[in-house]
């Protein structure tokens, strides 16, 4: 009813001339434009007509928006939550009884339990005044009650309820500058810190201060993940595309980032950063050292901000890999303060916590002036704070329970649990696709995802066509249609043209996965036989 | 000696030519610019000079972010910061022995307790596994108890660490539909909420919709909460100013928005929302039934969105006013979704509640179509989910205890005395206020802030302005170095040119407000006569 109501309303908006005479008056009126942000009003009134109910239409509001894609989240997950809701009204109405959601890295939503120490650490602090209480001794661990303690002391007042320093509160700035300097071997500063919502904040934050217009670039690895593309065309700038080489283990070739500079520049595009993602999403990939200090001199040599996603850190599923934060490559390079400007984004979604619905993470500012410094701080203050209970989070995070606390054993058993577990997730999902006809897919070294290449029968792209669909998304439409496994097509991501892929997460509980593999695996033969050339 | 070498490095930047090389480049190629936002690479590279290392400087940054102020947070707070070190460093180092922070709604800093109930909720709902344990019968109340399971069986898989549906919980926003059915006794939409990091990303988002140019206005009252000046700039818009009548009680008189908005029109303007902040803030005034429709009536006949900042509706202090939600007004008049675009802004950081570090609230999103509702939806997808804490505690104000469960008595007693005293200290600071010399006040109707007017005499002006610095932000200054209160310059929020105000909270814990009272008495006194013409 409401939605009809909706409709209808639109319909006749869909045929208001007035609203197309505002936006011609608008454009016309542009160059025209006074640059002050502030109005005054003293001229006098004229009187233009009406502008009847419902003023917002697609055609009225900022094209950036309408721009802006998020495929992570876009039409396939829209018709799973559909078919969910069909499942629920009506059982078997659909070839599988549950909508597996390997869409996006939520690891909790398909059965991940929460690090014990960082939950009681975290329900302490919402309410202390349980803290003096006997039965808490019997409820909690004894240092996640010591641990509650010193983060409260570290807040004034105590008072977890209150918005804190626009970065985030100093006591856990600290410890997170601790566990930063822990890890990589070099000094780290708590006012360098900018505690946020998660890390998309972080980086629309970072595009909102270094996009003027969109001369201004922002280089991107393709494949990416959409935050990206979706917050440059939100704040109005250029993507800058290099190509990760899928031959080489979704590799990354400084020569190729030379020459798309170079082109880009050609074209009057000011490239204003590089973003990394490292251990890669949707590409698992894990950047070799050599690798990492190419990328640090390069962005030197050319001028470039460097854009650290760095979320996927403790996602590390290879032996013969490790993870360097690029703070780390550069200050071996003897690369300090003054000589290149780093941003790397943490969260506490991603890792072995998995804490997606607690929206805390951080960024790590190096490198840049005062001056401009304050603008970030300017701009984080709008927002007031984020979270407390993602700041605590992500100074927990950073500073897991140590050698000795009562809850260190359980501690590195839940830890090393997940983490053994999401590598041989990771395998055998891997192993499956590259069995399948016509999937070829590198290993997931680290992060959450694998990232197949389906080399599809022109039958089969002929058939999307028809459907007006990209071909891997007629694939993914396909697979949950068949088995309620929700997967993400690669041209959410960009990906090399005329190839197709699609991004599956490794997050299925382990229990699950021989299901997942079967399903799939038996979807795959009779899609290939149905289209095969 | 980090800040010095950033410092110097800064100095070296001002010196760069390269940077102003490329500025000019940008200028020069905005005009040929092809509307792509994927840049293909293809044609030729050229080699520019290398742009060296920090290369973002004032300069080169986001003219907006430049243009964006935010005084609730701004220079006086970065002193007061530095004195409160100064305090505890060297003890007896100024004329007061701590920084009294009234520049900002943040209740639970200055000693506000978080209300029980909603504590334990939140506490079981980060930490599941104790709700079956026997200690937690004697920590935690039944209610409570009971309304945590109830909360996790909305929640699938009982998941508080998953990302949440973009709008956040459905569960949840069927609660928080049914508190503004019982507020407002019209039906409401659980699919017409978005739950937010608090308020002021659910304004972001709005502005992000409507802004597409300077040539887009936004209505705000003068003087207003600087988040939507700030909004506004960092969206690229025009703030479109109506002002509030302080003789009349900061009344609101629609003859003058409609002067107002001809006159923006007439200027090329092209108004898109009338901002409303009800219960006001800076101003605290109750807006009148009777005023409210003839803003409703206004919007309709003008085709402005109505954003209605309702974040203080809690916050009510004399039996003569009464807070109405402007959907309530609206449906009253018998305008229902396509008669008018209405959003309603609330969040856990104000009322009796008063959680800001919870960084919980919504929007409720009424009167537009659709497509247009879709574009909302993906937006806020972009960002995943606001925190699961917030969104409990945004459905628990919305639905706190009722009569007959265990915590209704003392849940009632905690509201009712924290709302009594605000309303004690409100009516004593405002007393205070207008006992003094050349100031005058009008009352906190509602809201946590008095905005006294301050007569200063020619001689404290001209010493303002052989300060460099607004008069009002003169006295303020003087204030905080004599007495240590923070509060904020009118001019951070707007006022009628020539006048002078401040902002202050009525936050401080009542045992503290006769002390508030004679420092402020007293320095005030000193600066009168000493700047008395």
């Amino acid at each position: 009813m409401r939605r009809f109501a909706a409709e209808r309303a639109r319909d006749l908006l869909r045929s208001h001339s007035l609203q197309r005479y505002s936006r011609r008056r608008l454009l016309s009126s542009l160059t025209s434009q006074s640059q002050s942000r502030f109005l005054s009003s003293t001229s006098p009134p004229d009187s233009p007509p009406s502008m009847g109910s419902q003023p917002v239409t697609l055609d009225t509001i900022n094209p950036k928006v309408l721009k802006c894609e998020y495929a992570v989240r876009g039409e396939i997950v829209s018709i799973a939550q559909r078919l969910q809701q069909e499942l629920k009204e009506n059982p078997g109405s659909h070839p599988f009884d549950e909508i597996l959601y390997c869409n996006i890295g939520n690891p909790q939503s398909l059965g991940q339990q929460p690090i014990t120490f960082f939950r009681e650490v975290i329900a302490l602090c919402d309410h202390p005044s349980i803290l003096d209480k006997s039965e808490t001794q019997g409820l909690f661990s004894a240092d996640a009650i010591e641990r509650a303690w010193q983060i409260l002391d570290q807040i004034p007042g105590r008072a977890t309820g209150a918005y804190s320093h626009s970065q985030g509160i100093k006591g856990l700035r600290d410890a997170i500058a601790d566990g930063i300097e822990a890890r990589d071997g070099f000094p780290a500063d708590p006012n360098d810190i900018f505690l946020t919502d998660g890390a998309s904040p972080a980086v629309h934050m970072m595009m909102q201060l270094l996009i003027r217009s969109e001369s201004d670039g922002i280089f991107c690895p393709i494949p990416q993940y959409p935050l990206y593309s979706a917050s440059i065309a939100l704040h109005g700038g250029t993507l800058v595309p290099y190509y990760l080489d899928e031959e080489t283990g979704w590799g990354l070739e400084v020569s190729d980032l030379q020459k798309q500079l170079d082109s880009a520049r050609s074209k009057g595009i000011t490239v204003r950063a590089l973003v990394v993602i490292n251990p890669g999403n949707p590409t698992g990939q894990v950047l070799a050292e050599e690798n990492q200090q190419q990328i640090v001199e390069f962005c030197k040599k050319e001028g470039l901000v460097l854009l650290a996603d760095e979320v996927y850190q403790e996602n590390i599923y290879v032996p013969d890999k490790q993870f360097h934060s690029f703070k780390k490559i550069a200050r071996s390079m003897g690369y300090g303060e003054n000589d290149i400007s780093l941003v790397s984004f943490q969260s506490v979604s991603k890792g072995y916590y998995g804490e997606c619905g607690k929206r805390g993470g951080y960024m790590e500012v190096t490198g840049f002036s005062a001056d401009v410094r304050e603008q970030i701080y300017k701009v984080a203050s709008v927002n007031l704070c984020s979270n407390i209970t993602g700041q605590i989070l992500a100074s927990l995070v950073m500073n897991p329970p140590k050698v000795g606390d009562e809850s260190y054993e359980s501690y590195c058993e839940e830890r090393d649990g997940i983490l053994s577990s999401l590598a041989r997730r990771a395998q055998t999902l891997e192993q499956a696709l590259n069995s399948l006809e016509g999937i070829t897919c590198n290993r997931a070294e680290g992060a959450m995802y694998l990232f197949p290449r389906i080399h599809l029968p022109q039958k089969a792209i002929k058939a999307a066509e028809a459907a007006k669909t990209a071909p891997d998304a007629f694939y993914c439409r396909r697979l949950l249609d068949a088995t309620g496994i929700v997967v993400v097509p690669g041209s959410g991501f960009g990906q090399v043209p005329g190839t197709w892929h699609f991004r599956c997460t490794i997050l299925p509980q382990e229990d699950k996965i021989p299901a997942v593999v079967s399903r799939l695996t038996e979807f795959h033969k009779g899609f290939m036989d149905e289209f095969r050339d």
